[in-house]
C-alpha cells in the first residue's frame, strides 16, 4: 500500500509500556507540471494523483473542462526510478504556459480582505442556481456513510475524507488524503474526468469547512456542502454570495444550516 | 472581537427547527511584506499578526534571530482605512530582498520525495541535542490544560490551538488560529520575540502532526512535540532524523511515542 506505512511505536498507558508497530498515513510531496513547467508542489497522500492534478488545475482556475487535458503521466526520475511524485500534464493547447504567480485565490487578492478575495472569485464563476433539495433525514445519514466508506481512517485515525452523494444519499465518489484540500481536489478532479453532474450532488467533508474548501465547491458548482465540524466566517460569506447551502456540525441528528436553508426539506 | 463573528443559523434537530445566532471563527487573508515587497499571503484568524509574521519568516528560513527585525506595522489602505490585513516588516538590513520563489520547504525540494525534502531542511538546521526529559504524568495532563486555556474552542468548535509547556507542565504560551500551521507560527514568533528557550519546551498541538508542523518545530529546536491526534509518515521520518521526540494520540492516559522515546520518563 502506497498510502500507509508501518512505524515502530512505544505505546504507554497507565499499566504498561509496549513496543508495537503502528500504521501511519503516508505524506509525500507531489509536483504538478503543466506542459513541462512546474506549477505546484503539494504535500499529499499518494493515490488518485491524476485526479488531484485535474482537480487542482480546475479549482485554481487554470482549466474549465476535462477536454483541455491531453495526456497525464508520472515523470520518470533517473535517480529514483520507482518514484511517482511528479505528474506531468500535457494540455491539448501544448504551447500554453500557466501564470506561475496566481496559484491560489488568496494570493490573487493580495491580502486585502475577505471581500476582495470573494470579488476575485466572482470573475471566475457564477452563483449556483441548482434547484437540488435534500431531506433532513437523508443528510443525517451521511456522516456514518462517509465513515463506513473510509477505508483508512480506522487504521490510522489521521486521514481526511471527502465524498459526493446524490439527493437520496447514495455514495457517488469518495477520496481520502492527509490534506483536506487535496481530498476535495481529488473528488472534483474525478468528477470532472467522469462527467459527473455536480449540480445534483451533495458534498460531505470529514473536517472543518474553511474558505479553501468552500471556494473549491463553488468552482465545482456544488449546491449543498456539509461538514461534521465548524465553518469559518469567510466560507460562510462566500457561500452566501454564491447561493451555496452550507451545513456545519452535522452529527447525531442535528445540524446548523449557515447559508441558503431553502434547499433543506424537513417535512 | 476580531477573531469571532456572529452569523444567523437555522438549527435543526429531531424535534424542532430554531433560528439562532452562532459564533464563528474569523478567517481573513494576511499579506506579509518584507522591506516593502509581498512575500506571503496566508488565510488566518486575526490576532497575533506580528507573531505570525515573525514566526513565518523564521520557520521558512528567512530570518534566524529577532534582532534581524527592525520595525513592524500594519499597512494603511486608502480604500479600507480600518483594515489590518497587511503587515509590513522592515528588516534591520533594509536593502535585503527575499527570494520570492522558495516560500516553503515542500517547494524547495520540488516534489522529488520526502527524503529530498528532509535533506533540504538539513541545510538549514541542526539535530536537536536538548537533554530535556518529561514525565509520563506531566504529559498526560497537557491535553486538558490546553483545552482549558483555549478561550475560543468552546464557543466555535472550529479553532486550532498550539501551546508551549515547561518540563513541569506549566503553560508558557498559547496561540489559536483556524490554520494549524498559523497557530504554530504565532507561538514560535512569540517565543523568538520573547527570547524563550525552546530547547526546554514541550509543544502541544490540538490537531494532527503533519510534516509542516514537525518541520516548524525542528526549526524552532523544540525537543518534544505532542499531539492528541495522528502523525504523518513524513513528520515521523523528519523527527527521527532530527532527534525530536514525537508523541501522538495523547489522550486519557495513553500515548504513542513515535520517535526518540528516551526523553519520556515513566518511572
Amino acid at each position: 500500500m502506497r498510502d500507509l506505512k508501518r512505524f515502530p511505536v512505544v505505546k504507554i498507558d497507565e499499566e504498561q509500556e509496549k513496543h508495537i508497530e503502528d500504521e501511519v498515513v503516508v505524506e509525500e510531496p507531489l509536483e504538478i507540471r503543466v506542459n513541462g513547467e512546474s506549477v505546484s508542489v503539494t504535500m499529499r497522500t499518494p493515490g488518485g494523483d491524476f485526479d488531484l492534478a485535474v482537480g487542482l488545475l480546475w479549482t485554481e482556475g487554470h482549466i474549465h473542462s476535462y477536454d483541455e487535458i491531453g495526456t497525464m503521466a508520472y515523470c520518470p526520475d533517473e535517480k529514483y526510478p520507482d518514484l511517482k511524485n511528479v505528474v506531468d500534464v500535457r494540455l491539448v493547447d501544448a504551447g500554453r504556459k500557466l501564470e506561475p504567480s496566481r496559484r491560489t485565490w488568496a494570493n490573487s487578492s493580495c491580502g486585502l480582505c475577505g471581500k476582495t478575495t470573494i470579488e476575485a472569485i466572482h470573475q471566475a464563476c457564477k452563483p449556483i442556481t441548482s434547484g437540488l433539495t435534500a431531506a433532513y433525514n437523508v443528510l443525517c445519514a451521511l456522516p456514518s456513510r462517509l465513515r463506513q466508506a473510509q477505508i483508512n481512517f480506522d487504521r490510522t485515525g489521521g486521514i481526511h475524507a471527502v465524498a459526493l452523494f446524490d439527493r437520496e444519499g447514495a455514495l457517488l465518489l469518495l477520496r481520502e488524503d492527509i490534506g483536506r484540500h487535496n481530498a476535495v481536489d481529488k473528488v472534483l478532479g474525478a468528477a470532472l474526468a467522469g462527467r459527473l453532474s455536480l449540480g445534483d450532488a451533495i458534498m460531505m467533508v470529514s473536517g472543518r469547512l474553511g474558505f479553501e474548501i468552500a471556494q473549491k465547491a463553488v468552482i465545482g458548482g456544488i449546491p449543498i456542502v456539509a461538514s461534521i465540524s465548524a465553518p469559518s466566517s469567510l466560507a460562510i460569506e462566500l457561500a452566501n454570495d454564491f447561493q451555496m447551502t452550507t451545513i456545519g456540525f452535522l452529527r447525531a441528528g442535528t445540524m446548523n444550516i449557515y447559508t441558503h436553508p431553502g434547499r433543506i426539506r424537513t417535512a
